[in-house]
């Protein structure tokens, strides 16, 4: 399946006293993919949240390798890479145009309202095509 | 001239553990709205702040008459109610559907990069049709 | 009673690319100097917040004075102005030594983890002392 | 040289709707202890910012085990583990009392305004004791 891109338009809110992002915001930025991302494939973050399904980070691992700044518009674009019965694993990368801002792997865990981990609902097999 | 209105989707780091969308990231939403107003009249707040035109906010008088929730999309619209040489003020509303939800007044003062008072640029006057 | 003043440190995270805090920040400061200022008189907001009491701010009127900047230090105080069955009212001001940098009356009530208008607990009557 | 503790008070503001802190807060909280530990070294980053030395994060490796609620006081320890000319490698670890909560790896790079790199101050070397 293909990437889902998310595009988002820099703010002040966004930058700090250096000029550029800050470091991070670009984790909003990945939620705010992997939820648009989700929908795209008709699964809706709040639903989940509503029926007891939370998607807690486990992991991320993220390259800062160019920033963004005040006033550009960036694509975060989001596929996943791995699955087990209760983990996911995506990647996630930033553009601005053609450059590669940000690139990062990221791993979530299925968990309870308690926080205790629980499987995937069944159609998130859907969403990793190998 | 009509008010201009910004979609705004409401993420997890959007909200808190009350469930609902913390206070102060309306004054983020606000902004963005204000930046969005002024792009769609050919006014680039970026370049404004490359050649030394910051708008600082002065004072914000806003009411919260109901809660945004996770993974709804709510509406910021914003209009100018006033405006000096140096200084302009804007209504901005948000709304969830035909709910008003946030209810604000927003005066921002043009400022050098040094923080100094200056008028704002010209064609700003026609931000105010009265 | 004496105002409550908390201390806040200025970090990358605080600052925008003004240069300055971000004009949002400041009701974060606001929120955690009125946390501690409960907490200074046994009130523990995440308790009640259990017990199913929070507090929605329905009203900021706010002036932005003078600005922070990155690695200052700033204070917070805050004093109980007017106390209803239900609402509570705040002044709350931040200094930079004995510079004010913003002057803020914030209106809080006490609701249910619904939403719904409940009486502020009894202990809160304490709080105001005319 | 010991590992510098900064203490965070948990607010509404850094939790989210899962009842939790906000998977991207965590970043601001190593940013917080990061210039706590330089400052106790006698370095001060508002200072090397104006004199045009920036730290930016280049690469963040980040484990999250538990999560932090409202109202905890959590401490985030900060060590330097590597350094080269241009850049230096922390591990900052997020405890509540005995129990790990987050822990990662941070790289910076030492850059200009113009987010060239350059050498890190020669009293840099003073914070790597292998």
């Amino acid at each position: 399946m293909r990437a889902h891109r998310l595009k988002v338009k820099i703010y002040y809110e966004d930058t700090d006293a250096g000029g550029v992002v800050y470091y991070g915001n670009y984790l909003r930025y990945m939620e705010r993919s992997r939820t648009e991302f989700l929908l795209e494939r008709g699964m809706e973050v709040a639903d989940y949240h509503e029926r007891g399904y939370l998607f807690a980070v486990v992991h991320v691992d993220i390259n800062y390798k160019k920033p963004a700044r005040l006033g550009e518009t960036i694509e975060v674009d989001t596929v996943v890479t791995e699955m087990s019965h209760v983990t996911m694993t995506l990647r996630q990368r930033v553009f601005r145009g053609d450059d590669l801002l940000v690139d990062a792997i990221v791993k979530l865990a299925c968990i309870t309202k308690d926080g205790k981990p629980q499987r995937l609902p069944e159609e998130f097999k859907s969403l990793f095509t190998g």
